[in-house]
C-alpha cells in the first residue's frame, strides 16, 4: 500500500445502538493503529464531535469490547448536529486535532449527518451500517441484524412454548419502523402463521382468512409476526379485532421492545463489523469519501453515502411465498 | 418397598405453564412405570379429566421431553371444574377407568381444585409445584422459576446494553402478579437501580431519592425492575411520573411479558422436576394425599396441601437491603 | 406454476448431521404438499432407501421440528449404497412405490451418492448442502455453518474468561477436516491471537513469532484456533511444541468436538433451510436434475451437482488479513 | 450496625476461576463502601499480596462486572504463598497498609492458604465458596456451580441431537476431579443413560447392564456421562471397553474441559455471589475470622473454615436412584 493521505482519524457511533458497533471500532482503531494512523474515539455520536469529547484510542482500548453489545463510545441522536453552528464547531474541534477524516457508524441519519457535514467542510467520511433494521442499501446486512433477528427468534421460540400448550393466538411486535427484515425472517424462522410489514400491503379479511385456513389444517395455536411500522394498525388494534372476528380464540399480544438491540453479537455479526471497520480505514486510506463500506456477497464493496440513503435494500419477494407456503 | 396403595394414576398440568412441567411429568410417567403403576395422561388440565382425554403414556410417550418447555398435556384453567356437575363427571371417567390418585402440576388454582375434588370423593391427590412466581409455600423454588430468572436476567442484561450506550433510564416490567421473587432477584442479578415489587411499601418520593443519589454516585444510566403486581401504579404510570420529576431523564418502558414462561428448562427445574415428579408417585405409593411434594435444603418434603395455599414463601427482607447497597 | 413433472418425492439426510436440517425437510414437505405432490421420508439417508424404510410425511409430520438440531429422519453413512447390488435394491424400493425424485440433503459423499444413482437409474435428484462446515461450491452458506460457528464463539467466549483470569494460552480445536471456515470465522470473531487453518501454510516460527508480537503489545493471555485439519500437526503436538518455546507459559489445550454439530438452529440457518428446501421442490416441478440448491446474494441457484462437488468454497484472503491485523 | 471492628480490608480471588467471583467482588467492594470500610483489590490470588499488587476500589471500580465471567482480579495457585517467606512477606504488606482483613473468594486450597496466614499473624479473614464443583461444605451450592451446569447440560443437549440422529453412544466427561456434583445433576437434567461418578463404586458389568436393559426398552441413542476424577478408568477406556462388549455401537468421545468453567453466571449465581459478598463483609464487621460465608436454606451462615475445607457436601442418594429410575 502506497503512502496514506490520512494521518488522524476519528471514529464515532451514532443513532439508536446496534449488536457488533463495538467490533466496528475495536476494528477501526486496530487498523488504524496497524498503519500508523492515530485514532480517537468521540463519545455520544455527533454531540462529542461538538463538545470536544475526544479520547485518544490505541490498540488497548478496545481490548475484549468484541463481545459487548451496545457501543462504549455511547450513542445519541444530536439535535446540535443539525444546526450549521453545531456542524462549525464540530468542524473546529476537528482542526485544531488535526484530525483528517471520520468514521460515522450507524444508520440513515447518521449518514446524512455525515454526508452534510462533508459537503460543508470537506472533511473526508467514511460511513459503516450498524443498526439492526437492515433497512441500508449497499450491503447485505447491516450490523446488529442478524443478532437481533436471532433473539427475536429465541423470544418468539419462547412463545410457541406457552402459545402450544395453552391453544392461543400470540401477536407479537418486532422491531422494524420503515423496513419488514426482522419480522419476516423471524416470522419464517419461527414458523409464525403469518407475518405483517410495512412493504405488504395487508388486510383484516386476508388475516382472517389464514386463521380459518389454519383452523381447517388442524393447528390449534399460531403467532402472528407483526413489524413495529405495520400499517394496517396497532398491534392491540389487530388483536382486537380478530378477537371480534373469532371469538373463541384465547389472544395475546407481546411486543418484543429493547431486547432486540442488546446482546452478545452473533459470529456473523462480530465478523460483519470487522471486515467494515477495516474496510473502512482501508477505504479512508484509498482516498474514499462520502462513500459507506459495506460487504455484498463476501466482498468488500464502497457504495457513495447519497445512494446508501436514498435507495433501500428490498424484501425478497419469493422470501413471502415461503412464509406463506410453509405456515401451515 | 411393600406393596402399593395404587395400581393406576394419571397426571395433568393446569394454569399457567411452566419450563420444566415436561420434566416434572416424564419423570411421574418413568416412576410409575418402574412400580409397574399404570399412568395415563390427562389432557388440558381438569377440562380433559371431565371430558375423558385420557392417554396411556410409558416410557417412550415422554422421550426427549425433558429438554421442552411448555407441556406436552396441554394446560388451560377450567372454569367446569368449579362446578360441581364438571366434577361429578371428572370422577366417574376417573372410576370408569379405576384410576385410583392423580398428580397434579401447576399452582395454586390448581392445588384449591385438586383439594376439593378429592374431599368430595375421596380421591387421593398429590401436587407438584409448577408455576414462574414461586409463591408457593413449602418447597424452596417452584418449578420454571429459575428457569424464568434467567430468562427476565438475560433480557435485562440485552436492555443495559443499550440504556449504557444512550444513557438512558429503563423501567423493566417482569411477570409476578402477587410475588416480587423474580423481581427482586433478576433485578439484584442485573444490578437494577431499584425494585419494585408488591411485598414491599414504594413510594415515589423514594423512587426519586435513588435517582438522585445515583446520580451523586455518578451513574448515567439506570435500569428499575417493577413486579407486574406493583401496588404504586403501573409501569406507564411510574415512567411517566419519573419523567414530571426528572425531564431531563430520557425513559424507556419494557415489558417482558410472555417470553418468561417459556424456553428449554435449566439444569435446576429439569432436576427440581425429576426430583419433584418421582417424589409425588412415591408419595402415592407410601400413602400420602392431599399434600404437595416439595424440596426444602435438598429434601423430598410433603406439605399438606391446604397449607401450600394458604402460606407464603415470604421474601427475604436480607435481600432488599442487599439489592440497595450494591445497587450504586 | 404449469402442470409438475413430479407426483411423488422422496426425502433423505445423508452424512454428519447439522442444524438447520429439521428445517429443510419441514420446507420440502409442506412445498410438496402445497404443490400437491406425495412426499416420503426415507430413514436413515441410503439405507432407508436400501431397506425400504419410507414414510408418508404431511404437513403436520413436520409440526415444531424447525426449532430442533440433528434430522428427524436420522442420518448415516450407507456402505451399502456404495455396492450396485445395494442400489439395485434402492431403484426398485423407488419404481415400487411410484416415486418420480429424491431430495437428497448432506455434503460431499450425499452428493456424490445422488449423482451416482441418478446416472444409473435416471431417478430425478436434487441436492441440498447441509453440513457445519461450509465446504460446498454452489452457496455462500451451507446449512448448519452458522449455527456452528454460534457454538463455536460461544465456546471460546467461555474459554477466554478463563484464559484472561488465569494469564493463560489455550489452543482450541474447532471442526473442519478439509476446511477452516468454522476455523477462521470463530477465531475472527473471539479476537483469538492466531488461526491455523488447511488451507494456509502455516508454520512454528510464524506462530512463536505472533506470542512474541503479542507479548510486545501487551497481552497477557492469549487463544489460538486451529481447525481439525491443520497440517502443521495435531493440537497437542502444536500445545508441547509452544510450551518447549516458551517454558514459562500456562498452556491448555481444548478439543470442542460434537457439541458444534448439535442446537437449535440460528435464524439464519432456519430460514436458509426454508429458502433451500423450496426451491430444491420448485426445481424438481421445474424439471431440473442433477443439481444442488443453493442461495447465492440472496439469490436461488442451481448448480450442476458434479460441480458442487468438483469446486470449493475458498477461504477468503482478506478474512486471513483482517485476522491478523486486528488480534493484538 | 454499631462501630465496625474493621476499617480497610483487602479481596482476592485464588485457584480455579468460577462465573460469578465478578459478582462476589463487586458486592465485597459496594457493601465495604457502604459502611465506609476502604477496599483493595489484590491481583493474582495469594501472589498479589505477596508482591504488593493491590488497588484501591470504589464502587465504579466493580460497574458492570456483575455480568462477566471469571475474575477482573485474576487468580492464580501461588507456590511462594506455601513458604513461610512468602506469607511472611504479605503480612508486611498487609501491614504497611493498616489491612485489617482479607476476604478470600475460592476453594479448598483457598481457604487452607487463608487458615495458615491467620494462625500465623493473626489476621482476620473470611472465605467466599467460588468454585464450579460445589464440594465444600457450609453452603447449599458454591458460586459458579448453577452456571456450570447449565453450561454442562446445554453442551449435552447439543449432543444429544447427534446421537439421536446417528443412532450413537456419546461417552461425554464433565468436571469434577472430587465430586460428582455436575456429573450427577447434568446427567439428569439430558437423561443420561449412565452418570459415572467418584461417589459411587462402578463397574463395567454395570455399565453393560444398564445399555443392554437400554436395548430391550427400545432406545437407539445413549449418553453416558463421567466425572473427571471417576476411578473405573478415563473415559477413553471406558468407550473402548464398551466397544469391546458392544462391537456393533458407534461410539463417540467429548471432553468438555474449560468451556465449564467460562460464562455469564446465571441468576442464581449472581445472587449467591452478591449474598455472600455482602455477607463476608457484614461477618468481618461482627467480628468473624477464620469461617466461610455460605447460603444455606437461603440464609447466611458462617461455617469455620477448618470445618468448610474437612467435611464434603454429599451426593445426595436420593438422586442416584432418581437417574436410574428416569433414564430409560
Amino acid at each position: 500500500m502506497s503512502e496514506s493521505l490520512i494521518s488522524k482519524i476519528g471514529v464515532l457511533t451514532s443513532g439508536g445502538d446496534s449488536p457488533g458497533m463495538n467490533a466496528a471500532i475495536r476494528a477501526v482503531v486496530r487498523t488504524a493503529n496497524h498503519y500508523n494512523i492515530e485514532c480517537y474515539g468521540i463519545r455520544e455520536g455527533y454531540n462529542g464531535l461538538i463538545h470536544d469529547d475526544f479520547t485518544r484510542m490505541g490498540p488497548r482500548s478496545v481490548k475484549n469490547i468484541i463481545t459487548e453489545g451496545g457501543t462504549i463510545l455511547k450513542s445519541a441522536r444530536s439535535l446540535e448536529f443539525k444546526t450549521t453552528e453545531g456542524r462549525k464547531k464540530a468542524y473546529e474541534n476537528l482542526v485544531k486535532r488535526g484530525i483528517d477524516a471520520l468514521v460515522c457508524i450507524g444508520g440513515d441519519g447518521t449518514f446524512r449527518g455525515a454526508k452534510i457535514f462533508s459537503e460543508e467542510y470537506g472533511i473526508r467520511v467514511i460511513g459503516i451500517p450498524g443498526t439492526i433494521d437492515n433497512d441500508i442499501f449497499g450491503t447485505d446486512n447491516t450490523i446488529g441484524y442478524d443478532t437481533a433477528l436471532n433473539t427475536a427468534m429465541d423470544a418468539i421460540d419462547k412463545i410457541r412454548d406457552t402459545a402450544t400448550s395453552h391453544n392461543r393466538v400470540f401477536f407479537v411486535e418486532v422491531m422494524g419502523r420503515d423496513a419488514g427484515f426482522i419480522a419476516l425472517n423471524s416470522g419464517i424462522a419461527t414458523g409464525a402463521l403469518d407475518i405483517l410489514i410495512p412493504e405488504k400491503k395487508d388486510s383484516i379479511e386476508e388475516l382472517f382468512a389464514t386463521f380459518e385456513k389454519a383452523e381447517k389444517a388442524g393447528k390449534s395455536s399460531s403467532i402472528v409476526v407483526v413489524a413495529e411500522g405495520e400499517q394496517l394498525g396497532s398491534i392491540y388494534d389487530l388483536a382486537k379485532a380478530t378477537k371480534n372476528g373469532f371469538p373463541d380464540y384465547d389472544i395475546r399480544v407481546v411486543v418484543l421492545g429493547h431486547i432486540q438491540r442488546g446482546g452478545s453479537p452473533s459470529c456473523a455479526d462480530r465478523v460483519l463489523a470487522s471486515q467494515l471497520g477495516y474496510g473502512a480505514v482501508i477505504g479512508l486510506m484509498e482516498g474514499q469519501t462520502k462513500v459507506m463500506a459495506g460487504m455484498q456477497s463476501n466482498k468488500l464493496v464502497y457504495t457513495p453515502i447519497e445512494e446508501a440513503i436514498k435507495k433501500h435494500n428490498e424484501i425478497d419477494k419469493n422470501l413471502l411465498t415461503i412464509s406463506e407456503i410453509l405456515a401451515i
